[in-house]
């Protein structure tokens, strides 16, 4: 559809940018051609443009639609399920330049560039006695704008919700270059249709977001963390629904007994290797309020089988217990190659989810190790798999497929928090159905007809 | 552009939905021709369909489409922008029937008919020890379809969010009649478009909610409520904003003169009828940390000018005082007839905005009072005039005008939770700008191309 040249492209954003700007030497494009998904079938950038301003992402989208050529935006690369995966011959936004955070104490609110890391937000917050709760495990290396365009949960979501409920206004560079504010610093606003949430989880389909206005939260109280150790998954899902019946803990995470004893390799915290699955639970609420919650936690643990229960009000020993949770991943990555979910069911069907995992790894003869944001319904299994041997390899792949059919079967969904991306697109249709997909190609046609703008990701070719 | 004529529409929707589902006789019609906004210009339907199921509700869309004509979707008639105001020849389609309301105690969820009323809601979720926050002060008579089409917002907001926080799944009828699920119990699902939160606040111009999963919290604690009165506005601002720097109240309401005095005369209830300005403040922490809160913002009350402070933590009495506040527009419309504004300001501005609007007033030659939910920065300025008096009553909508003009100014929007309906709609051009609007456009071309839906709302002609 072009009559402009790669070359040209390259010349007229050199020329607009300048050459700080944009990179197209091979070695330093590898760079950016992939997330933490590791999408084998990643192609080549033409280049990559690493914006310092709204400006210069407008006038980076507008060289780019003008050449009919596709534009990936990119935050911090640590998402998992391909959404920054490159296409060949496109190009990469980069907004890991634009890393502004302002806090506003009295409005409670933060004003940010989608490259500020997670965690520079939350400090940047705390400086001012404010929290921004979203907590992916990745927090410390994932960006803000990530975060907004997988709409990203964590740990504290159970009770403090996930990233859209954080989001109050957006700027967007919109497929054709114009950039425009949506909502703004004003906890209420009805005013037209709700597009700032739009944006929020489109996973740079529908557009690129170059600032955000968060909403804080005064800071958390030192939680009191209780860990738990089950001799069968049963009894810890059976706890985890009735603590979940009973309270609104501020965290309620499982582990099963694959990734205890992954953590375990890495830590030797001495954790119980012959459980069957660890519960880590959390409750922020005033002292005699956590005392009396923790206190009714041990209790229900100790009624479906805990072997072993722990609490603690130390806030190093409770963030060493929590880095054993986030620390999961990295440690059962270490036992192979894994393909990593993030379905979520409905929690009554928690259980039935990770029977049937079990099930299918058992079928497939893969490992999969399982770690949950349990109090939401949403689980990471890990399929872990040699990439050496094609036969595994494949098995690996089915299984895959199989834990988002199930999922889908038990009423849950096959991307609580990591989003679509590429690696999950090929079974979108099937989770929202004939009618809900057709609803999102017409949103997606409507501000992006040209298809530009992330093309692959969520929707796959159009 | 319809072949059918108006005869034939009722035929077939009384042949398909029964006598009894179909309203045409022209004293019943007028009960739907207004919602509280008392719209002067309010057509007159063709039929109101008051539907049983979603199959109804897409039985009657089905056949307003084919012949081509409007449908304005209503809930129970309490909206206060003319959002439910009756088209000339339209088919509305009244939920009122549809009010069955289910709680999940587990998953700590509830799924709603559109007709429920607000209250009904709390009242269900009461019964398990949970709480449905979202509380307009029509709680008690507004519904709770009503509510998600305005986003609607309330007291507990400056805690608590407004409606789309709670709002995790809905069914929803499109402009040609097909049903779609979005989203669902499920408290993370980033898979495909936050379509969910789109129809949120979308004020019926979309599709029609038939059906919604809310995300309840437990029981709210028994809140300790202080009141202040204060000899100046501008000092009861001051502490508005140092309280909400200092830390989160669950409520935190202001009333000026005109309106304390309104509220005095209905109530007798012994307010200070010489004050400038009362808040209204609770807190609903346990109890140490309540008693803590409450001590520490009668003190940036005194420090800011007030001459009576009270607290107290008795329910009753607590309830006695804010329900002062939830009548004050009914006390007000005692003084004659009112235009009700709705709009907000970044709270560091709202001093500005309430002094502005004083300006307006006396420029006018209007009474304008005002409550606000002053923790937010959403106000609702009360334009008082004598409709026999045409004078006055141009002055009045020239007034209303102009606080729209002065929010939009302050970086403020023109509706913070009542929605734009057809009073507000003439406005929402300055407020969005020429990109914005744009993009609402396409967004309701996408989902509505014929504007069938809800037509002249929001958008107006199109």
């Amino acid at each position: 559809m072009s009559e402009i040249s790669a070359a040209e492209v390259v010349d007229a954003l050199t020329d607009a940018l300048g050459t700080d700007a944009v990179v197209t030497d091979p070695d330093s494009l590898q760079a950016y051609r992939r997330d933490r998904a590791e999408d084998p079938d990643a192609g080549t950038p033409l280049a990559v443009v690493r914006a310092r301003s709204t400006s210069d992402v407008q006038t980076a989208v507008r060289i780019a639609a003008r050449a009919g050529i596709a534009i990936v935006p990119r935050g911090a690369g640590s998402g998992l399920s391909g959404g920054s995966t490159a296409v060949d011959g496109a190009l990469v936004v980069s907004l890991e330049r634009m890393r502004q955070v302002t806090i506003d104490p009295t409005m409670q609110m933060a004003v940010v560039q989608p490259g500020a890391l997670n965690a520079e937000v939350k400090a940047a917050a705390s400086e001012h006695g404010l929290w921004y709760p979203p907590d992916p495990s990745s927090y410390e290396f994932c960006s803000i704008g990530g975060n907004i365009a997988t709409n990203a949960g964590g740990l504290c979501c159970v009770k403090y919700g996930v990233t859209t409920d954080y989001v109050l206004g957006l700027t967007v560079v919109l497929a054709d270059g114009r950039a425009v504010t949506l909502g703004g610093p004003r906890l209420k606003d009805v005013a037209g249709l709700s597009l700032t949430k739009l944006f929020v989880g489109s996973e740079g389909t529908l557009g690129i977001v170059t600032e955000a206005t968060l909403r804080l939260v005064p800071a958390q109280r030192t939680p009191t963390t209780l860990v738990a150790m089950f001799p069968s998954v049963s009894g810890a899902i059976a706890a985890v629904v009735d603590v979940k019946s009973a309270m609104r803990p501020s965290m309620l995470e499982f582990m099963d007994r694959v990734t205890i004893n992954a953590v375990e390799d890495v830590t030797r915290m001495q954790l119980d290797r012959i459980a069957e699955a660890m519960l880590i639970v959390q409750s922020d609420e005033a002292p005699e309020v956590a005392t009396a919650q923790i206190e009714a936690i041990e209790k229900l643990c100790a009624l479906h089988g805990a072997t072993e229960v722990y609490a603690t009000s130390d806030p190093d020993e409770s963030e060493a217990l929590i880095e054993a949770r986030r620390i999961a991943i990295p440690c059962v990555e270490k036992r192979g190659a894994l393909l990593l979910e993030d379905v979520g069911a409905p929690l009554p069907r928690l259980g039935e989810l990770l029977e049937g995992v079990r099930a299918i790894a058992e079928r497939r003869a893969v490992e999969i190790a399982v770690v949950a944001h349990a109090g939401d319904g949403n689980t990471h299994p890990l399929i872990v798999f040699d990439p050496a041997d094609a036969d595994q390899k494949a098995r690996a792949e089915v299984a895959f497929g199989e834990v988002m059919d199930l999922a889908i079967a038990l009423g849950g969904t096959i991307t609580g928090e990591h989003g679509v991306g590429r690696l999950k697109q090929p079974w979108l249709a099937d989770y929202l159905g004939e009618d809900v997909l057709e609803l999102n190609l017409r949103i997606k046609k409507a501000l992006d007809p040209q298809n530009i703008l992330n093309p692959g990701a969520v929707f796959g070719e159009l």
